[in-house]
């Protein structure tokens, strides 16, 4: 009697485990293709290549209906299995990352829709150099949230949070860049808004990596460490 | 024995339906500060009340508070509760509207910084009649979301939803309006694209009321609705 028990309680451990495998390998896809979005969105802006942009938009369906089927999944495992600790926390942190990620997918869209209207328009606008240099930089910031969420890595959390410091620097360079340009050829101001808008994007983009980075922390270390500085942050891992 | 296991399951059902109360009245004390951030912070702007705007700056760290309290109610109710069906959406759609009233917060205290800034260059700029205007109908669609949230009233969640595209016109009329200005008279540039990113947080304000209204629907109905058209949508809740 024992071994069946012990058997069938192994065995749904197992698949509770393999569930949770699945959730995290489900969460990671969705991030990969997200950030491929975002890659596609800043090559179709600053090589004016319209095909590439519309493909974005396209795929950002395929986005949307990720997200609402791993909330489906969070929901379900909720429901059926009722994690809890640190199985909850990662369920919990999921469900969070999911919309941060679909966000990012939505800002992807919008750079697209911004890199077609520039490219009908010819002429490349200034501003290009800039948003290329914070697209990497924020695309960067993407990929090791989604690496550090892979290896629950703290420290690479920690890394994105410290980035997302400098994005913002950048990005009030590059606007003020802009508006001086605006000021001094007011012809070109629709053309250079369309910039300022896929630059207002992309500091999201990275402020959306630097929450996926905080649920790491929370699914790790059990601290929600949401609207603390990177100093605190780094204060409250080294304590822990 | 009967009757003291039924006392006792009675109590403890008692206390959950208490503890879901609570979370629920939460939630809709965090929406009323918001509401009225995002009010004070139309005011401070269009009467230039730098004192005003002052304030709605430092409640944001208290809605910051609130939206880590809630969800650590959330994670609770969760671990010890284990809710399924309704109690379980109700949970995770409070914790999906903590994060929507946060980040609304959050378009508040920037509106409230551009606020600050308008008031220091004195001028009036042009602009503001639109932006009162939005930031009323965006207001009301938080508001309007809230109560949805408090009668899981699925009649009013899709008001909001119809509400958000008409939002989105008036929001890109005004903007439109606002890029002529800018061209006309380019010294007013960098005051104008003040009003402009107040005109972004509006809009984005009236996204976060439709994304509540959503989770009213999810919470009422269990059909998960984003991404949808507020047609489909209506359509959806007339068949079931």
């Amino acid at each position: 009697m024992e071994i069946t028990t012990d058997t069938h309680s192994h065995h749904i451990s197992q698949q509770f485990n393999n569930e949770l495998e699945d959730l995290k390998t489900h969460l990671l896809a969705m991030g990969g293709l997200v950030e491929k979005q975002v890659q596609d969105a800043i090559y179709a802006l600053t090589e004016g290549d319209s095909a590439i942009a519309e493909e974005v938009r396209a795929n950002d369906r395929a986005i949307n209906d990720m997200q609402i089927r791993i909330d489906e999944e969070c929901t379900r495992i909720l429901a059926r299995r009722q994690p809890a600790a640190s199985d909850l926390r990662l369920v919990m942190a999921v469900t969070r990352a999911t919309s941060d990620l679909e966000r990012v997918g939505d800002e992807a869209s919008k750079i697209a829709r911004h890199a077609i209207k520039l490219a009908e328009e010819g002429e490349p606008p200034r501003g290009y150099i800039e948003t290329r240099h914070i697209g990497n930089h924020v695309r960067n910031m993407i990929k090791d949230a989604l690496t550090a969420f892979a290896r629950f890595d703290t420290e690479l959390a920690l890394k994105v949070a410290q980035e997302d410091k400098s994005v913002d620097l950048e990005y009030r360079s590059a606007m003020r860049a802009l508006v001086t340009f605006m000021m001094e050829d007011p012809r070109s101001i629709s053309r250079v808004l369309n910039v300022i808008w896929v630059l207002r994007s992309l500091e999201r983009i990275g402020d959306h990596a630097n929450n996926i980075a905080e649920y790491v922390i929370y699914l790790v270390k059990g601290m929600d460490v949401r609207h603390s500085t990177p100093e605190s942050i780094e204060e409250r891992l080294s304590e822990s």
